[in-house]
This record gives C-alpha cells, sequence and structure tokens, in this order.
C-alpha cells in the first residue's frame, strides 16, 4: 500500500464523516477550504457551524511533504530529512451540554529512509458522564482492536489515559478512549493489517457518535449545565494548546491555522476556583475523570 | 540585597498594586489566596472577578525554591540543582473592549552557584488600537529605561516585539512593551540598580494603567465591539498556552494551576475564519499589531 493509496483512502474517509454528522445534524452543511502548503502538500478542511446539534465541528484531511524541521526531528528521534504525512483529524463542539465533545484521528508518517508508522485515537468528553454510554463506545472500540490483535484494547486505552490527561489539573478529559502511535510492521501485522485497523477505527467514528447525538440531542438543559459545559470546554482548550501533540505539529511545520485550531470551542469561560456543589451531578462528573476505570463494567 | 530581601520588596509591589487597582476599580475586591508549594516555597494570588472595570484581574506573588527539574535545567542550560525565585506577575481582564488587557511581570532567579538574574517585561493589549495611549505607555517606559542605559529602551522593546509574537498569527499579541531576561551584572550595573530598574517598572504599571482605565471605562461600546473584544481574548489564550514561558515554567515546576491560570480570560469566543469588514476599526486594529512600529512617534 503506497502514501498515495492511505492518503485517498483517509481522503474518502473525510467524505464519509462528514456526510454522515450532515445527515444526523440535519440542518448545517460543512464549508470546505482547500489549500496548499507552501513546502509541499495540502489539505481540505471542512468546518460546520451553528448546526441544529453541532455547534462547531472541524473534519480536516490533510497530505503534507516536505524536510522535517530540526526541532521535530529531535523530537522523534530520527535522521531522515524528508517526511509524508497524512491524515484525518476531527473534532466536533456540540451545541447541548448532553452531548458529549468527540475528537477522533488517523495518521500516516512515513520518512525518505522507508521507516513508517500508523497513529490515531478516538476519545470521547462528555459534560456530564453517562456510564452506559461510556461503556458502549469503549466496548465499540474493544470490537475492533480485538479483530487485530488481542491485548490492542487494553494497551491502547491505557495510552489513552495517559495520553488524554490534563496533568495540571489531574484529571482525564472525558471518558478516553484508544491511542497508539508508531505503530508498524514490529507489531507482526503487515502494513495492509495496519492500515485496515486504522482505517476500521476510522469508520466507526460517525456511526457510533451520529447514535450518541440523536439520543441526546434533544434532552433540555438548564442555564448551570451549559455554564459547566463552557467551562469544561475551558479544559479542552487547555488540553490543546498546552499538551497536544498533534497540535504542536502543525504549528510547528508552519501548518494552517485556522484549520489547526478548529478544535478551540466555539465559546468558552474560565472562572477563578469555579465552585460546583458537592454530590451534584457536575461533582460527579469531576470524581469520575480518573486513570484506569473499566468502563466495560457498566455494560 | 539577599534573595529574602528581593522577595519582600515583590510582596509589597503587590500590596502596592492591589490597592491602586482597588481604588480606582472602586468596586470589587481582590480576593486572597496564600499557598504553600509542596516542593518549596508558595505565594500570595490575589484575583479580583466583576470589578466595576476589571472583570478578571489576578496579581500573584511567589517565592519558591528547590530542585530544577531536568527539563527546565536543560532549558536554561545551567548545571545547579537547586533554585530560588520570587516574582510578580499580573494580568488585567477589563470588561469594557475599550480598556485594554494589561500584563506585567517582575522576576529574580537564583541558583546555589552564586548566578542570579532579573527578568520582566509589561505589555499593553488594546482591543482597539488607541495611538496617543500606546506612545504614552511607551514612553513612561522609555524614561524608566533611561535611567538605567540608553539602550534599554530600544533593547527591551524590540525583545518585547519578538516575546509577545504570536507566530502562528503572524500578529503581535498587542501594542508591546518592553520585555528582559537574564539581566545580570554583564549590564555594567550592580545588583541594587538591576533590583532598582525592575521595581520601578512594577511600581510604574498601576498609576500607568489606573490612568488608562480611568480615561477609557465609561466608554460606550456596542456588542460588535464586545464581540471583537472576546476573539482577541482567544489570542491572548492562545499565546499563554502555546508560548508564553512564564506560564510553562508553572506548568512544569508543578505550580498552582488556578493561580497561574488566571490569565485565562473570563470569556472567550472562536471563530472559524472570523470575517472583519475592511476599513473597520477592527481591520485597523488588525493592521498594527506588527513588530517594529516606533509608538513613540505619536506623542
Amino acid at each position: 500500500m503506497t502514501k498515495e493509496e492511505i492518503a485517498d483512502h483517509f481522503r474518502s474517509l473525510q467524505d464519509t464523516i462528514t456526510k454522515t454528522i450532515e445527515n444526523t445534524d440535519d440542518f448545517a452543511k460543512f464549508k470546505e477550504d482547500n489549500w496548499a502548503r507552501k513546502e509541499g502538500g495540502g489539505g481540505r478542511s471542512r468546518v460546520l457551524v451553528n448546526g441544529r446539534i453541532i455547534e462547531k465541528g472541524g473534519v480536516n484531511f490533510s497530505a503534507v511533504f516536505g524536510t522535517l524541521p530540526d526541532k521535530i526531528k529531535k523530537k522523534l528521534a530520527v535522521n531522515s530529512d524528508d517526511f509524508f504525512a497524512t491524515g484525518v483529524s476531527l473534532i466536533m463542539h456540540p451545541e447541548n451540554p448532553h452531548v458529549p465533545i468527540v475528537h477522533m484521528n488517523v495518521r500516516y508518517f512515513e520518512l525518505n529512509d522507508g521507516t513508517y508508522w500508523f497513529g490515531g485515537g478516538i476519545d470521547l468528553t462528555p459534560i456530564y458522564i453517562d456510564k452506559k454510554e461510556a461503556a458502549n463506545f469503549h466496548q465499540a472500540l474493544q470490537v475492533i482492536c480485538d479483530k487485530y490483535n488481542p491485548d490492542f484494547y487494553t494497551k491502547f486505552k491505557v495510552w489513552a489515559d495517559d495520553y488524554f490527561y490534563l496533568r495540571h489539573r489531574n484529571e482525564t478529559r472525558g471518558i478516553g478512549g484508544i491511542f497508539f502511535d508508531h505503530l508498524n510492521e514490529s507489531e507482526n501485522l503487515s502494513k495492509d493489517e495496519l492500515f485496515n485497523f486504522v482505517i476500521e477505527m476510522g469508520q466507526l467514528f460517525a456511526p457510533l457518535y451520529s447514535e450518541i447525538m440523536k439520543k441526546k440531542a434533544n434532552n433540555p438543559y438548564s442555564e448551570q449545565e451549559k455554564d459547566w459545559q463552557l467551562h469544561r470546554r475551558g479544559r479542552y482548550v487547555e488540553f490543546n494548546l498546552l499538551q497536544d501533540k498533534g497540535t504542536r505539529f502543525g504549528i510547528d511545520t508552519n501548518g494552517r491555522t485556522e484549520p489547526i485550531l478548529v478544535s478551540m470551542p466555539p465559546e468558552v469561560k474560565w472562572t477563578y476556583q469555579y465552585e460546583i456543589e458537592s454530590n451534584s451531578p457536575e461533582a460527579n462528573t469531576l470524581n469520575q475523570l480518573k486513570k484506569g476505570t473499566d468502563w466495560l463494567q457498566y455494560i
């Protein structure tokens, strides 16, 4: 499987996803922006704003190539200069605080010395944790993981717990999901098999999240619940700007700022020492933002 | 001058500043939070919310010591393990879009091998640039700089232009100010003189900013102007979380998150490809967010 073929499949994945989300939202349409990168390659950003369910959502496809900046070569501990990177990255910020924020990303990276790897991840960030929803989400991921390697789910679930962790807050971002990086032939899977795993996870996203959208989008919510959402979105901003590697990579490789930062929520609040009542649904959610939870127990 | 004396002066500086801002705001009071750092030292955070003029403002004093994390030792290119750091750091987010956001910081750093340095900076971030106001601000800084070294103002003004620059946006954060770091005996000034320079800049802040608050806080503003402010605050968030060294240092040294992130504005908006009309006051401000402007010409 060539890098061009992988990029083509990722481009199609973007199509499938935006179509499904549009159908479910049933109001707004994604606005497309094609862009070229001066140093090589380009991408197709699709952004939906003020939908019936999605207040702001972005699904970005890109396939870029060029010379690796020294800073990144050092970070990746590689010597090759020329890279090719393609991926689909998405984030959805729903209007209703009962619909969780979601992020998904699939990516492929290749160097001119022949090394390559796949990476990706998907994680759900509920404003109010629904254990059953969390269990369903994790179970769907487990099913796909198990098809390729019985260890994948556990390994990648722990990786997500570690990756989507706000150290300065001692909180997980949400209920996690799976995260993986640097997957290559060392996994005893062929390149095609690794690709299939990654693309299956990518294809899972839209039906899985659409289901959640349909179920929760009409739930009534209070001002207090909206306020809690705006504050939780602040955590999302903190994670993406302080820690997220994809955001950093984009910024450091002179990527397009607007599509990269489409991950920023439409409206956010920060209150110093924001107070929530003990035993409230907000406190209940906060108490569950911990690593190591076995969500599958709530099936 | 010992590190304890410097810390004492910085603590008094915090008192002077919060008192002056309270007098000018004439409505809300700073709320104090004393905290201790597990690894050594502590601080005094003062936060004002929902004032008449200041929607959210924080003035932090801290004096911390301990062992330098390897990550920071590497960044600073030092070998000493034990550090002492003290400083005052502040940020003001006014409610009225005609009152600029402001940031000021003075700091002193010492290692157990005897090396020390002072750092600091002050910069103004107007939502709508007022050339005369920018000129007054820079002139006040120039006057202080000139007392210590005729090259300081130019050097530190350029440093601020470079430091307070959002690379991914190709924008300066605002109209700049001065920024300096690693000031020590190599400047041909004694430790006392360097301290005097730093503390003078610190003392300049409150009367200078109070003047601006008084002048602008009663200006009427439109919904559109408020909306522009909420979006410009987004840039402030991006700078502080992606680039600001003080924020990083705090987060990396296991500092207290709430006082560090009091710099986050109370309410923020991000709109994908936010559009502003050409030749509008918003466009006019955006066009002036460039390095190298000689603001003194507008005196």
